[in-house]
């Protein structure tokens, strides 16, 4: 199969090989060693001097972390959002009683940072800020240094950022950025099977936590922080995949961030290529497309589960469906980690078989070439 | 290596090699399949009725998740502990603003089932009782079902159980004792690396989860019994271990869940058996002692330590040392899953071999035999 949804992502052999490896004591010598590499070479992913932290849940469970903190019922945040996981970040802030304003963009469009200045100056009382790097829901990529420009460096805000399907994928520049938090999850750009998660936590943060009241106990970073100095986890972790992203992280980092980036990119624009060439439309403007998921418009006629199905019963390529709202209207073509153009050929090539036999017509189709 | 510590416990190699299959879609019609299977078996070794929830996370987070989905701010709760697990279950549901009161027994001594009623008789405005089943930082096993007799049969009260180191070890009758919510982890009993927690749900949990205000995202039941519904989680899970528990329930129910109990309280009682015989004595009182780990007092001028790294670095086995106050003054045996006698009797030549090295000195040391 050809798992192409915007996470889990296909894991190359040798790291789900090392999912197998015996259990070991995680309170003993060898995983101490472990956590502490690991976490070494992830704050080298983050761009980062601050800490990072490895939780035992999905990247949902690490936002909910970022949130519960940092902050205390009753505050104020700017939830800027641009999808379904834009969304998400402001009902888990407002479950958890912050007071919570919401600044959403249309689906397919990329934050304005001109109105997200606006949003800063017109409620000064704004503690935070939410953002969601990547909008994996609608296949767009804000700009992050922007954003962050404006929240830190005009208005010195708090900046909680869901990176979860950025970082290690996508330039993030923690420390450069002035990201405060960062949460990310195992099953994206870093090659490895579902179960950890990543959050980056800056000294702002850190100030942040001392205040904060929100209830919080399986995702207290102090925990974590207290158990790091001994080199264990607070609670048993997903052994299996600290293994995996110990490995995992070796090859990331001999393969060097600035390649992994520029493969990305690379990736990304053949995807949409193809997929232009093929005579479909993009769903998010082209400016602001991810390189990590390619959201594209499902053509007028087509049913959309009859496309997805004859593409994996046909073809053995996995596509993702919009969520939500966009169900039917989109589908989605993951392309993180270690994909390659002939894994993209593949989809393309079994797009241009379906789509004729599940009502789409154009000129174009035939056309895709490689 | 003989890893001996009460979780994680050395997973048999089939179900290893399970860890490693090729990532699927979490939302598509494969992972469907296992999610309804393996939800059907775990109700079966719950001896359940009602739903059971797979989350993403350690046993704590399942213990998280059992207090705020039932409970509000300022719920009158008793937290019945005897040991390090149960004061932290009493720690979360006070973070979550529960007012708790506690009923503690001394270190090594189970719940005395007269003080329970007195508590509940004094005070009548108790909505809920924590306890837990198998006192992993004590080697105790409480008695569940007199416990759930007093909790529910006399005073009908929430009834909240921390099972994570006794379901699928030990006999949990979880209908036909009423207990409402049981709280369980995959690195234990079911013969996995950790990162799932399983979650049993009564209706009585639900009548309470309807006004239970609490916090809650990630460990919300909500998202998971609507998802449930279509045959997906809510949130992405540890697909990985979702394929290992899938094999490992296989296994579980092919040979019996009576079977399974046997073994293990055979192999509880060889261990007591071969300790003693090595003039040692065990923490808890011999009647309370557990079948899934085995509490041993560290003898007058032996170092903890020493001996546990001598055992591993001489010997190949891992035992657990004793956790905060205990920490020096007892060591822990893990015998849950598939362990053996030949394991057991690996552990107890070691520590034969060991003990006089370290500072041991008794007459019948040597007289282990087997």
């Amino acid at each position: 199969m050809n798992l192409r949804i915007p996470g889990p992502i296909p894991v190359p052999d040798d790291i789900l090989d090392a999912m197998s490896e015996p259990m070991i004591n995680h309170r003993g010598p060898q995983f101490k060693e472990i956590l502490y590499r690991v976490t070494d070479r992830l704050k080298q992913v983050f761009q980062t001097k601050s800490d990072v932290y490895i939780l035992t849940s999905s990247g949902t469970g690490a936002m909910e972390a970022a949130v519960v903190n940092t902050l205390s019922p009753d505050d104020h945040v700017l939830n800027v959002s641009v999808g379904v996981f834009g969304e998400r970040f402001g009902i888990i802030a407002s479950t958890f009683g912050a007071k919570v304003t919401e600044l959403s963009f249309p689906m397919g469009k990329a934050i304005e940072v001109g109105k997200l200045r606006q949003a800063l100056s017109a409620q000064p009382d704004i503690e935070a800020v939410l953002v969601t790097h990547n909008e994996t829901s609608t296949g767009v990529t804000n700009d992050l240094a922007a954003v962050a420009q404006v929240v830190k460096g005009e208005f010195d805000k708090l900046l909680l950022v869901d990176g979860i399907s950025s970082v290690c994928s996508l330039p993030v520049q923690t420390d450069a950025w002035q990201c405060d938090v960062i949460a990310t999850a195992s099953q994206k750009g870093w090659m490895l099977p579902p179960g950890l998660a990543f959050l980056s936590f800056s000294e702002r943060a850190w100030e942040a936590h001392q205040r904060a009241r929100m209830p919080r106990f399986y995702f207290d970073v102090s925990a974590y922080q207290r158990y790091l100095e001994i080199g264990q986890p607070p609670y048993t972790p997903s052994v299996s995949t600290m293994f995996a992203l110990d490995l995992a992280l070796e090859q990331i980092l001999t393969e060097g961030l600035g390649s992994l980036f520029e493969r990305h990119a690379t990736i990304g624009q053949m995807t949409r290529d193809g997929i232009r060439g093929l005579g479909l439309d993009l769903f998010p403007d082209e400016s602001v497309a991810s390189n990590t998921v390619t959201a594209v418009k499902v053509p007028e006629g087509v049913d959309s589960a009859l496309l997805l199905a004859q593409m994996r019963e046909d073809h053995e390529v996995v596509l993702g469906g919009g969520q939500q709202s966009l169900n039917g209207k989109i589908f989605r073509i993951g392309h993180m980690g270690r994909c390659t153009p002939e894994d993209i050929q593949d989809v393309l090539d079994g797009l241009a078989a379906v789509l004729p036999r599940v009502g789409f017509r154009s000129a174009t189709v035939g056309a895709t070439g490689g």
